[in-house]
């Protein structure tokens, strides 16, 4: 690499983001209808979008000539709205993968360090990598993120923590009173990031109060997304909660437009359709819970979830995975987070969740025939 | 700052993007209706986008649950058969703003420095100053960009050179020999960003052929946008051509589906829109020509342009901006530039004109009764 301008060290080894397969990537691959395959790979909203968020983002079609808000006035302003804090506590970010890589940015450098839980998000790892930095990984105990010992991690060089509620890929949440106090203990040269990606999946009493987390400590960013259960992955929105001058800072390093103006759009019409959200939560509740009861029929040991997936022991998850996607169904093998006997399935709707295992006991038919031959 | 957890040093001195003012954010100020405002502050074509684009944009709303292809492979495969080069040869990304930061914190630090001519693209000196790098602007020569001057700037922390033909906010180009001996002469160890944001701009024969300039330096990244000519400012698509190595480097700093789908969808379906792009180009340089004959005909100096704006010493830059903005015109001021006594006027249509160079006689003689007066 020495003849391209002599690149930063540390960049040749930032762990790359795995993603979950698409569709017509598949499709091409094996040769199959992209209309037939089932992609439960990416903890997407099987049931779409809100309607109002699809007739925003046609009127949004006739003005694509025009550069975005950048600061995203008016969604700011419904974010306040709706969560009866001022509009200079929220920064739209173009998903929560944005702000992911801008608290890197602020806050770590090739001398400094980040503390995450084992099994967290893998994007974590790569925003610390990308700036050089060093990832101090927790074990979990019993799946949970153990906060005593990420706690007693910190030391003068952290200046990170990033944590999800619920998380993912372990559907496992942190119980509110254990996060109040981890909130509070936690020194003050530390940026505590809160992940909650997956927040609008549990129950509205077992939602964090996240007013309660800011008494306790002001160097705190929530950071929620449009991705997953309002369905605008496509779109690339997100927002972090936190103090302004916290906002600020980011802001300065957020790429200028970072929001299209669509999703700004259909962020904005997608907040204001609480029955759509609600909808999502209560059909994922009970296809997940569906799916769970099914793998414990099959004996397939899995985590319980708070999420829209389920974190299931098939043995062997690449090979799993492989050989449900030549058969159509994508799911997402977590060995590159050290979970090499098990895969993630994504919670989709009965249909897709009815195909997954059927295609799943074929895998396992096939392997165990196999094993006999 | 310091109960904040320490952001880095340098991130509070970044020098903010300016962006261009919305219309909606100028009818809330000053009281005017949204429709009635004309925007001539960021270089957007007044043509508005492709109908391919716009269809292509429809259908995409039918999946805005499910993430983008984070190797945006179609889009690839449609600019590598444009281009003519390997799809290993090109990156999408968000917008040319999403590559101009890649490569800051791809190829510096706070011990490096990139060399930039003066009047260049903001965005350069923000992502110079996003990594704590040091920014080394060159003065320019009667308006050019001196090269000559440049490759003397070059040491050995010198790592990346942004450089735009047609540059923004100058609108002058670089000459084709010029630029072929430049990045012939320039040392291994620097990389050359070439912006080419306005390319589409420059008739055909004037736009340099980068199979030569290939030929003459494998480190070399070439930017271009859906943002000016193709009219998708909204959706943040762009791309880069360069080494398949390279692009890989810049890919791991890449963020996760940094490219909506809707905007892919829509850039394929621009890209396949010749005539579309050939009526902005023709429109455009037009309206251009108008515009400076009106500019020479009031003896206001501008300079003469080969992108979709014009820049005009109408005196006092940010008085002149604020004055048309209250009669619901919007153009840009260039003072963070240095160009205290001048304005950028982007090229609108026939109409869009004409009510500018009207509101600016309206301010020229309220200044002038001010004097007297």
């Amino acid at each position: 690499m020495s003849d391209f301008g002599f690149p930063l060290a540390h960049v040749a080894s930032i762990p790359p983001y795995p993603p979950g397969r698409p569709i017509d990537a598949v499709a091409r691959e094996f040769g199959l209808d992209p209309a037939a395959i089932v992609k439960l790979a990416s903890n997407e909203n099987p049931l779409g979008c809100s309607p109002r968020a699809t007739e925003a983002l046609a009127k949004a079609a006739a003005e694509t000539h025009l550069y975005p808000d950048f600061d995203c006035y008016a969604l700011k302003q419904a974010l306040a709205a709706q969560l009866g804090v001022p509009a200079t506590h929220v920064l739209p970010a173009a998903g929560s993968s944005e702000l992911i890589s801008l608290v890197a940015r602020a806050f770590l450098d090739g001398d400094r360090k980040a503390v995450i839980p084992q099994y967290a998000f893998q994007a974590y790892e790569g925003a610390i990598g990308s700036v050089g930095a060093e990832a101090v990984i927790v074990p979990v105990r019993g799946w949970q993120a153990d906060l005593d010992a990420m706690l007693a991690a910190v030391d003068d060089r952290v200046h990170l923590i990033y944590l999800a509620t619920p998380n993912n890929p372990t559907g496992t949440v942190v119980p509110t009173v254990d996060l109040e106090r981890f909130v509070e203990a936690l020194p003050p040269h530390v940026l505590l990031v809160l992940d909650e990606a997956y927040r609008e999946f549990l129950p509205p009493e077992q939602q964090p109060d996240i007013a309660r987390l800011f008494a306790r400590r002001r160097n705190l960013l929530v950071m929620r997304t449009f991705s997953k259960v309002h369905g605008l992955a496509a779109l690339r929105v997100g927002y972090g909660i936190g103090d302004p001058e916290l906002l600020g800072l980011l802001r300065r390093l957020q790429l200028p437009f970072s929001v299209g103006a669509p999703a700004q759009a259909a962020a904005i019409a997608a907040l204001g359709d609480a029955e759509f959200v609600e909808r999502g939560r209560r059909e994922n509740a009970a296809e997940r819970q569906r799916m769970e009861e099914r793998f414990a029929a099959l004996g397939i040991e899995h985590v319980p979830s708070f999420g829209n997936f389920v974190l299931a022991r098939t043995g062997n998850g690449p090979a799993t995975a492989q050989a449900l996607m030549r058969r159509g169904v994508i799911v997402r093998p977590v060995a590159g987070s050290g979970l090499v006997d098990w895969i993630r399935v994504s919670v989709g709707t009965a249909r897709e969740n009815d195909i997954f295992f059927e295609k799943l006991d074929d895998v396992r038919a096939d392997a165990k025939s196999a094993v006999v031959a």
